[in-house]
């Protein structure tokens, strides 16, 4: 996507030095952009942990480049003893994140299929390589299916702007590229729709305002943030024509653990009969799962609730919200239960957030 | 109610000095407790503009208030040529807030009352206190209601803590004492039931987490300050017993305009079966209108969602959210249907939220 008027993904190798990783550190959005250089499995764990990085398809592209570099690290002190501590490393640098341990465990298949240690490093690269592109080509296609309900209503509107609402980050800055809920808006706006995003704030740590909205405003979509509060209100006045979110869990029956204020909004949307979807990759179902409610919600610091980051004479700060003396709570997510939802949007086409629906699209996936 | 432990109003007049009107000035809470001494119209206008006051009965009673200023400053200014102009100016403070020209029109009924400059002056200082009190008596007659509520669950609970949510701020601070949504839960701590209250941050303006938290960090009620976002995922999870909120302007049949957020609460209330109420004082009934889609919303400075005001460094700081060049919007309400609410908490006892309900406690406003 574009930062500044030219292309970018949210990681990549150098183009100079295939040993060194590339990825903007995320902390510093969206007010200052830095590309930072990635050498060793040590800086890959310390991007992950610290949020340099951070959304499912990023952390798991760069979990596959950080093996890329285990490998490279591997052959220096004896392959096949310092492997599998670096692979350890790498799976283990966030607690939830699927993502880690599928790719971690994805490149030691691939790895395991190569003789020489030549044959092992140039086998992990061309994976990494294949993860960050598979993300890519998945969110694109999650685009190309998305982009007809926003057509449809823009039609329906005789080409008036169309108004639709996200929460939280699930752009391009999650993913490699396009992002999931954002693919269909990139393409629905490349293709001359007009469009404009209604962009949840999104506290406490507020991706919306700070990822979704500088994503936008880079690639030029008319957008507004509003406060998490504000999208009933929006609804209540015909003035949010569809809402796509992201996930961070989905059951196989479509209830979707998403960003904590998902719920209201799908609760908002219903009530006032507002299109609700749900963009994801595949991966991001959790085939074992039919009941959201069996979904374990993240408890985070309440440090997050009291304390607002933001940006102040030219670099990060934060203020006190709230006596100092007062407790609070911050749990991460919440389930939307599938009733409240429209429909899935996946890389293999839209489907009714049931289990019917989504055995429909992926079938091998029946029990 | 107590600030450090002294009892304090939130408004009143200086006792040395009856020409100058004392406020605690709330824009450096909780933080900072600063008494602010108002003296001119133009003080008044700037403290309810610019929100170093605010809450329904608060902002009527500044009204009230600030019209006995404005019978000082007529009396030097040729008085019947002059009143008009200055009533207009306060009742046009702000525009959602209908307690402001209910508080201007009474003061101008009493005044015309009275034959000379100086019993105008004095029936105007004589309305203003009584405006006052009578905000203090029906916050005390709503928590005397509205307490049975929560002694009902408590029992229910065989005695284990009640929890309560609310939004904004309807507590003292939004009155002249006890607060509407607030008298219930002091009244119960005070009666020994055991209560813990939910605080929503409200974004953009944190009434909440600045205001609601300070009142009950300083009554000794236990509380957890959560983002806006969170409520829905603690109603899904039994984790609260009853919502109850204010309201800044209630319709002849059970409307409810209130900060912006409220009607996403009402619906997951409604979603899990938990009681909502609204506390009020008859005063924010506005008998002329049916339907709450009539009711005006202020649209606020956008500077109030992109910097987010707080405390560092032992001072006020904001810190800007989101990139500088995104738009951002700022509704201050939304309007919670009557099919949502469980119940209204009046002065006069609880009613449904119906025309019916309404007018079976106020007869005498029946058309």
């Amino acid at each position: 996507m574009l930062v500044q008027g030219r292309h970018y993904r949210t990681i990549w190798l150098d183009e100079n030095n295939d040993r060194v990783v590339k990825i903007i550190d995320q902390r510093q959005l969206p007010h200052k952009f830095v590309v930072e250089s990635l050498t060793t499995v040590r800086n890959i764990v310390q991007a992950i942990k610290d949020m340099h990085v951070r959304g499912a398809g990023l952390i798991g592209a760069t979990a596959g480049y950080g093996m890329y570099l285990a490998a490279l690290e591997a052959a220096r002190n004896g392959f096949e003893k310092s492997l599998p501590d670096l692979a350890y490393e790498i799976s283990t640098a966030r607690p939830t994140a699927v993502n880690l341990a599928w790719a971690v465990n994805r490149q030691l298949a691939a790895i395991d299929g190569e003789a020489t240690i030549d044959g092992k490093i140039a086998i992990a690269r061309e994976t990494a390589g294949q993860i960050a592109n598979e993300d890519a080509a998945y969110c694109q296609a999650i685009g190309r299916h998305g982009i007809a309900l926003i057509a449809a209503i823009s039609k329906r509107k005789k080409g008036a702007v169309v108004n639709i609402l996200t929460h939280c980050n699930a752009g391009w800055l999650a993913f490699t590229d396009y992002g999931t809920a954002t693919a269909p808006i990139y393409q629905a706006h490349d293709a001359g729709i007009k469009v404009h995003v209604w962009v949840d704030e999104t506290r406490p740590r507020n991706q919306g305002a700070n990822l979704t909205a500088w994503e936008l405003l880079n690639h030029g979509v008319p957008h507004t943030i509003i406060a998490d509060n504000t999208g009933g209100h929006l609804m209540q006045n015909g003035m949010v024509d569809l809402v796509i979110t992201g996930a961070d869990r989905v059951t196989s029956t479509g209830d979707v653990a998403n960003k904590i204020g998902t719920y209201l909004k799908a609760l908002a949307a219903h009530d006032n009969n507002v299109p609700f979807y749900v963009a994801l990759p595949s991966s991001t179902i959790d085939w074992q799962l039919a009941d959201g409610k069996d979904i374990p919600i993240e408890e985070r610091s309440a440090e997050e609730v009291k304390y607002i980051q933001g940006w102040q004479n030219n670099r990060p700060a934060r203020v006190l919200i709230g006596p100092a003396a007062s407790p609070a709570a911050n749990y991460g997510f919440d389930v939307t239960p599938a009733r409240l939802i429209t429909g899935l949007i996946t890389e293999r086409g839209i489907c009714l957030p049931t289990e019917a629906g989504l055995a429909a699209l992926y079938p091998e996936k029946k029990k």
